[in-house]
């Protein structure tokens, strides 16, 4: 699905009309845009994927909630492609904030939703036990949604910092996984 | 494939050409559809998930039901881009309903495919006993088809309803599934 | 992959401009060559999730087959939606016809590829023993190509002859495979 | 994600306007591009394929590593866009070469962080310690880089030199793998 959602937003990365390499400077906030929604992207694949690692037992409730998730970051091509172009000016932004928003409340509750099918001391609510950097990162998009009228530039830069965050290596990301060897899986 | 349905739909929500706030009104009735769209494949996915978990075996027969059914649910992204911004007009009500009602009843044939290679007590037969929303939802789509030409607000209103019938949590919602720990696969 | 070709064709399906229904009539030899190009994927869907079920080995050689397999399936879209409003014309007519005989070569190429790994009595063997239906699929689509500049009617006829004969129940379309409960795999 | 790609890059494959066989000359030069662009994303497939069957255990590096592997892929249909119709220019030469450059790169990165993971006798550490095409590879694409503004014929022939280098069968490609039958998975 993130996968798809990458596409979409490739598919709005039109080669320019000229051959010239001139003709690509009007990309770079584009190019900008993207690399900062595949990071969100990307932070979302590595942590779902973290997660299901220790999930146990899901019911209807936490297909429900996986399918939120999978609405909310939907609306991320949308969003990225209407601010590529408008860098600065308060709307898009505001838009791309509430999204980001969106997308980190529908994993809170996709979190939620499993933490009650698990016991206490599972692993998966041990795993979910220090769940600072959500929080933080919750409270970050709150403030780039708060700004996005008044200051557009503090705003879009609230959530840069939510992506550095992620991406600098913490214990979580130094967890490392025993790997099954895949099977050979002609259907895909 | 459902994920791939929702891109689709999701390529339709083009960013507004302004930049101010105000140019996202005219998106809201897509918008709607869209949500509309959206729970109707999550229906569906989350259906289709709990069916398989209990599938024991199945033919050639099933295999080209599961191809109908996808070829009505590939449908959807059509119907819901010519009823996004055409609410109310009878022609793109009618075709809306149409498709719902072609993907409840190539489900309904999948899970009659199904139950012919089951025996009536297996786990399958079982959750399929109880099939009253499935027979509703059909009755509502065809109320909705035959309502679109003379009353498309009526009309769009009754797969809304179905829409919530299937949303608000009952027994089968409340079933958990006891997952086994998906292997890391690095295909994906 | 083969979901992700139907997209592709479903992208082409656009709502008419109008609102009536009248407005949805020039759609209609679209949606026909649509239905055919879908049954045409669904037939090797089935082929190939059957032949995957009897798979026990795989080399560099049959990954690759199977990419030359992608590569020629990846045009039918591009067929596809040049032969949709040109029925009856000859060039749209060749081209389809010359993709779907490079479609089933591919696939002839696929099922060698696995048979030089499987020893003669292997159940891929023995699978892959009656293959009347893919050389006369071959011949018919062989036919279709030397008749399509010459009689574009009677060449897309016999690609939907092909179609028949696949989609008529047979023996093979009979076959009962024993499932085993899918995982729950939350990475999807 | 792979099959995504090319999925994007098949959009570009427009039918032609017209309906004669001449209206398809124009596409040649796209569809040589698109060959070729098909070829790198299939060595990177069978690559990708073969490395996972050796891996033993991943962290959260290693993931930030394919996610960086699929970001510079992922650039691939938006270069094969601008040089298809503009062989022989400079400037989409370049963008071509400097993205099969950083594919390259970024999958040497994930090789590496897959090796600090792993015993230099562990399956993976000796499958990845003839590393001579990989390597040829990247010196190519560097020439190639180094050429584009001065011979960009001459840049877009070592590509070629390249995909032809890992499509010629080699002691890896007749490497065999003993599958184990795929089970019968309905959601797909």
């Amino acid at each position: 699905m993130i996968a798809i959602l990458v596409t979409i937003m490739v598919l709005d990365l039109r080669p320019p009309a000229g051959v010239s390499l001139a003709d690509l400077h009007p990309m770079f906030p584009k190019l900008l845009v993207y690399v900062l929604s595949f990071i969100y992207l990307g932070i979302y694949w590595v942590n779902h994927h973290h997660l299901m690692q220790v999930v146990e037992r899901i019911d209807g409730r936490v297909l429900w909630a996986n399918m939120l998730l999978l609405f909310c970051l939907s609306l991320t091509p949308m969003a990225t492609s209407w601010l590529g172009p408008h860098i600065g000016e308060s709307g898009p932004t505001l838009v791309y904030a509430l999204v980001l928003l969106a997308c980190a409340l529908a994993y809170w509750v996709l979190t939620l939703s499993l933490l009650a099918l698990h016991a206490p001391d599972s692993p998966l609510a041990v795993a979910l036990r220090d769940n600072r950097k959500e929080r933080i990162s919750v409270l970050l998009y709150v403030a780039a949604v708060a700004l996005a009228m008044f200051a557009p530039w503090l705003s879009i830069a609230l959530p840069v910092v939510v992506a550095l965050i992620w991406l600098i290596p913490d214990r979580r990301i130094s967890h490392v996984i025993e790997a099954k060897p895949p099977e050979v899986d002609g259907t895909d």
